[in-house]
């Protein structure tokens, strides 16, 4: 019973260990997405196989989240993706092996969520999915906002999810804009309150 | 009143020709959208004032149209914009002095739905938007789709706002997604059933 309550305690600490790290990412490289805009719309599609043995670098990752909502110009904290009356609203959650981050655009950081794999209930029914190394989970978080839009929410998630879209076909990265997901599961894990939409969620790797 | 019953005809005939007019368009010419993508989300904002004295050309309104939700593969009818089980619901209208028309990406042709000007039902209670020599109206069409998703058409419209954001400002044109609009009006002028969700327009124009 001691050993049980100081395995429950130790599996409590890593994890709040995990929730407070913050990693600066480094910055975006414009040249990872450098793909003409008209073959980049060209050539966009919809994949649903992943090569789980080839890793995304950090500085992919940093580059494709940049593109789906980060920050363009930093006197007016304006960001890459529009937003409704710019409330700003989508969340973008990343999703490894290693846990659970939250992307913060404004100091390009990653704020641990979560030291668990989330992968398995994202794909939830599409288990073949699990072999992305990396899923980008988009909420509207409109907790802070004053004119709560739900309709504005989902018009919005769009706006992201075609950035990670065409910037992926840009990297030579695979991916796809689900709906499906555990979401019960993924509330749970990562602690949202219920007033945050868990909007759609994009596996991210190389193809088979 | 035989003149005003003559007038009135004539209106209407008027209004029935261009109704029935298909005009093909020129092939989307991508070197207007050449601008590399990562340039393109850095520099895309939302701009709300248009110099009405300079139209946009035929082959930039094609350009534009191809990059909203053009076709992108042929042998498929795959569209440049993602849409939710693939159901191609957003439906794109051509706004401008001259009337109102339909943009069938699959012929590539604007097919005439009103002679009548509609800009200032769109630019509603912010009539200095009337400047833009276009708008274009995303409307979300489900009526023909089996699994209708009123909250998947939201973010489909996203992914088209923001194909037309980012090649307008890799054509240097500028524009504002918008939902405000006389949407009584517009549903009005264009004959739209009560099925279809009127979402989102686009003023597009060169800045002032």
């Amino acid at each position: 019973m001691k050993k049980l309550l100081f395995m429950a305690l130790l599996l409590l600490s890593v994890s709040a260990v995990h929730a407070q790290q913050r990693t600066k990412l480094p910055t975006a490289d414009l040249n990872f997405i450098s793909k003409p805009l008209g073959n980049t719309l060209l050539q966009r599609r919809s994949y649903r196989e992943f090569d789980a043995s080839k890793a995304i670098s950090e500085l992919q990752l940093s580059t494709l989240l940049w593109a789906a909502c980060g920050i363009s110009d930093e006197a007016s904290g304006k960001i890459t993706a529009p937003s409704a009356v710019n409330m700003q609203d989508i969340k973008v959650y990343v999703c490894t092996a290693k846990g659970v981050s939250l992307y913060d655009a404004k100091t390009n950081t990653l704020i641990g969520v979560s030291g668990n794999d989330i992968r398995e209930a994202l794909a939830a029914q599409q288990q073949n999915m699990k072999d992305a190394p990396l899923f980008l989970l988009l909420v509207s978080d409109q907790d802070n906002v004053q004119r709560k839009n739900e309709r504005w929410g989902l018009v919005d998630s769009g706006y992201v999810s075609q950035n990670i879209y065409l910037a992926c076909t840009a990297m030579g990265l695979h991916t796809v804009a689900r709906a499906m997901m555990d979401e019960k599961a993924v509330r749970q894990q990562l602690g949202l309150s219920e007033t945050v939409s868990v909007l759609l969620n994009h596996p991210v790797g190389y193809g088979k």
